[in-house]
């Protein structure tokens, strides 16, 4: 932490400070300069963490060095923690793809779009029995039911299951029904939720909060971290910017940066990232290019029916021949691209 | 609901959408131009909500010329519906004022803050017994003993509490010790939460989501309304922008929208706002000058001590000197300004 | 500046940022914690801005604690600098108001507007002879023809002419016919036209750029500052978020922030800051009340026939009671807030 | 375009309105709806482009259905516009990469990454002359011994120059000395330059401004082919958002996005688009995965040493190491993904 003064202030604000500082234990190195004096503090700044410094008589501003995730945290744990899933790994340097449809909506759709994505090839079926939806007149999900249809999805396909939990009483039926807890964009700092899926030994699928900075989103993991929990991985989703073209704007950067500041795999969602069925497949072999641990794909039957952001969704036709370019371009990844996939280093 | 055709669409693919408009129970009025056709849909359009007609073959885009939410539209239901809080109103044209500590942290401290808020002049005392952090190691709130001091105060004063209820669970609790529920910014969007408050008869304060539009905010507040609860105001705390030097930037025109749109009334939080201690007043007294049914400000017996958010509280002095101008601009707004409180049209 | 060293980085690493930073004529101050080391370096950081010492082995970050911007800087040169434009101060505690067409469209609609604006109070007629649009087919202004018709304007009416110039071939001409020469928000970083306005002895105002942050505003003041002209007002005109129901947001905190960083006067322009003429009112008087030297209004005599701009255009009758009530505010600022125009610090 | 009419609007109000569209030469269609009544006009647009219908009285809102672009759309004019620029061919499948350093400093500098970018496989030489910075005490660049110095790199390496202009005076000199002209992200709503490029017969680079939506990037282009000059790449070079971690965050959905929509080949600039050295390999495979038409790359002998951009700037080994995967990736793009360089829809 590096506390700025202002220009021309008093010694005692500066002794003030220094006071404070050294109060909570730290060591403060005074710089002291033409126009202005800067307090350096290097240690555990958590125990300043609720200090409010730039309020003090005399203080410009506080600058903040080092990052408030420790846990998550790839300076303090070395490399990617690979998650295991039931016997499939993400994170080891493979492509992962979770595929199924945005909402159950039916048995029938369901087994339809797991024996299809299973087909083509993915290791996961998605898909919401609870539905985060804007409007309150949407249809909102099938919920227990759609959970039971998971459930028997699962046990026939062999497929496992990745389904969004929206709230902490249904954490526990949410894992009875599901092999990896998905937190939604809109949840990402839902704490209490966070703290909850934190106390299960469920692998957790955080994705980026609509407009949350990458700092935030790190944040957060360290909630479900602290809680014990360390099976968490990451998922890109798109965040808001002034562009309306796209639903969002998927920011592939962040797998470059994630992977840079934490231990985390993290995947990527190009169906809400994009909103636009026909940039699926491109937006998914860039990520794959950038170095994703794998991909969320929307696959419907019928996307004409879907009742649930049918305009994203892939028919099954359309998913086999993503997969096809994304198997060779996992393999690309493989042989010539080793070296990416070490740590980055900003 | 306005459908637009690709140029050069199949003259099938318009029958298709056709009928999907008519089996909805709805009319399509179809207008075929030199490029392009387009079908017009005026109706309820919640019956084709599920619907993905941009999924079909030749529909280029779909234009929503309705809003989504209808219990708290003006256009449906008429002019503002002021809420009382136990004897106070807000939407009246008044201006209300809700003031208090970012935390609760003592008794001592509270009760120092809400004499020091009643003897200004405000009407509410606010004070977060939860608070949700970015930090899973920042200081959380004293919870209960935190709502029990609340109450506690709410008796000696006289003044009506507003505090923050974060999960499901603890809402009939946060009831108990609360004259009025607040939705804060990061839940705006948990949907479980918006609805368990709109099944109580407690006031509800709806703060905007960081990265909300005005459009997703009202439907947020038409869950509330949906389940029953019509006491919803509105708070605006600035929104997430590319601009760093505040920590939000607080969108003043939110007033004039919300008012035009919504038959609620709204207040302004400036401290959250701006994040900065010297734009409090300047931007309290814009809110009132632009409408606001009310302000929410931060203020500390001792900022440099507080445990939460201390940069941008006031303390006792700076907040009488902005309650004296405060009370000034209102009266000003009451006598000058009545043409400009009634209904705005965009 | 604070150069951040990775964990870990060599001690040769730290030797060689040092000596860059000694060998640039600085004092380096180096602090050595736990974990990391930090170099402090206090002094003319314009003899580092060419060095990417971001780029150097060990270095993790670069942190700037000074401004780039010298001679508008307030910390620097001390209070506001009030503008004289003709006899009028913008500055000095009052509310100048400058009011006309989006674009001169003709003399008729000129003089028209420019009679109804006097009439109303205001000490400026604004038009634009050059129009910067979206489209290359939509109405670019009457150009030379529309700066002698505000020539004209100014002459009968004794009103001072604010108008865009859009670039460096043209300054010599708007200087001819105008009192005041706008930089418009898309030219906020052309840097030619900032030089050679910078190099005229005529006022600037300059609109802050779409998507500029503060400090790069200041920056794009400053170059006009280098070149001597000293005589730069600031103009809030709303900035792009993802909000889509205005059409920018009007930054109302950028005043206090300008105010606090610079010696600039600070206008607001409420018309293209929301786009929608039932705001434009609403937001003046906030501005006023936030301390704003002054506004900018669009005042067509006939909005319904407007070439541009239009739909945030005020008709005269509307304008007249937007000044009724901006004269109260201000005289309400002028006695009752005068502490508040002092200098703020953050 | 669709005129949406207020609820409860009067009957002379809509009669108003379709006299406005008559009169203009269009036909319009009314719609009655229950609530509403809505007019749909089709036909040339452009007829009604100053026309400020939502001023009207009635009216809500006007939504448009058609761009306003046409030589540059894809609608109008089928597919891509394959550019050449003195034998090499941008936009025909293959990748085409221009590099070299930010800025062009010393005849030396500028020959050694020269050199360096030809080994690497690079067909263009970039290299400023101009340099728009934020701070007027920036290094800003050599200016017309900066171009000489392009010019004779040009001749002893054969490679093509492509370089900024940043105003119309410099136009005819930047022309004599490179083979494309770019226009910088800062002058994308530079109208009179735009126009000026558009009069000369150099292809133009253009870059997309650092907050312009697509549709005015498109838009910007058109200005350029309105002149009369149909060659046109675009650049997409990051856009700004409230993520801090970057410089900016890369819209790498723009390249399906402008593909879909205009018949402009893109590139990608990975270096200005993060900002972060170790982000410019992974972001150039997901580009060209993603389906850019090129990449620009900055190069520089010793990016220690540069004088501007250097935290983004590769060596001459990074470069070599990221073209051996570029080029490997472009292969299997040719190879294995023809069907997605077709025309994409949204």
């Amino acid at each position: 932490m590096v506390i700025v003064m202002k220009k021309g202030a008093h010694r005692e604000a500066v002794a003030k400070v220094i006071g404070v500082v050294e109060k909570a234990g730290l060591v403060p190195h005074v710089v002291i300069g033409e126009d202005k004096t800067i307090i350096g503090v290097i240690g555990d700044k958590t125990r300043l963490v609720d200090v409010p410094l730039v309020v003090f008589d005399g203080v410009e501003k506080v600058l903040q060095i080092a990052v408030g995730y420790k846990r998550v945290s790839r300076e303090f744990t070395g490399g990617t923690h690979a998650v295991q899933v039931g016997g499939i790994t993400i994170g080891d340097g493979s492509v992962v793809v979770m595929a199924g449809p945005c909402a159950v909506e039916s048995m029938e759709q369901l087994m339809q779009s797991a024996w299809a994505v299973k087909k083509g090839g993915a290791q996961f079926l998605r898909g919401g029995a609870f539905k985060p939806r804007t409007s309150p007149y949407s249809f909102k999900g099938l919920e227990e039911a759609g959970l039971e249809m998971l459930s028997e999805a699962r046990k026939e396909t062999g497929l496992k299951v990745v389904t969004e939990v929206m709230d902490v009483e249904n954490v526990d039926l949410v894992c009875k029904h599901s092999d990896m807890l998905q937190i939604g964009t809109r949840n990402m700092q839902n704490f209490h939720l966070l703290k909850a899926v934190g106390r299960t030994n469920k692998p957790v699928l955080l994705k980026r909060g609509l407009a949350a900075t990458i700092d935030e989103w790190l944040n957060a993991a360290e909630y479900i971290a602290a809680e014990g929990n360390r099976e968490i991985v990451l998922c890109e989703r798109g965040i808001r910017t002034f562009e309306t073209y796209t639903r969002n704007t998927l920011d592939l950067s962040a797998i470059v940066a994630t992977k840079t500041l934490s231990n985390l795999p993290i995947i990527v969602d190009p169906s809400h990232g994009t909103g636009i069925r026909n940039m699926v497949k491109p937006m998914s072999l860039a990520a794959v290019a950038a170095g994703a641990d794998g991909l969320m794909i929307e696959v419907h039957p019928n996307p004409e029916n879907a009742l649930s952001d049918g305009p994203q969704s892939l028919n099954p036709e359309e998913f086999d021949d993503l997969m096809r370019d994304v198997t060779k371009i996992a393999a690309f990844r493989r042989e010539s691209l080793e070296e990416r996939l070490q740590p980055c280093e900003r």
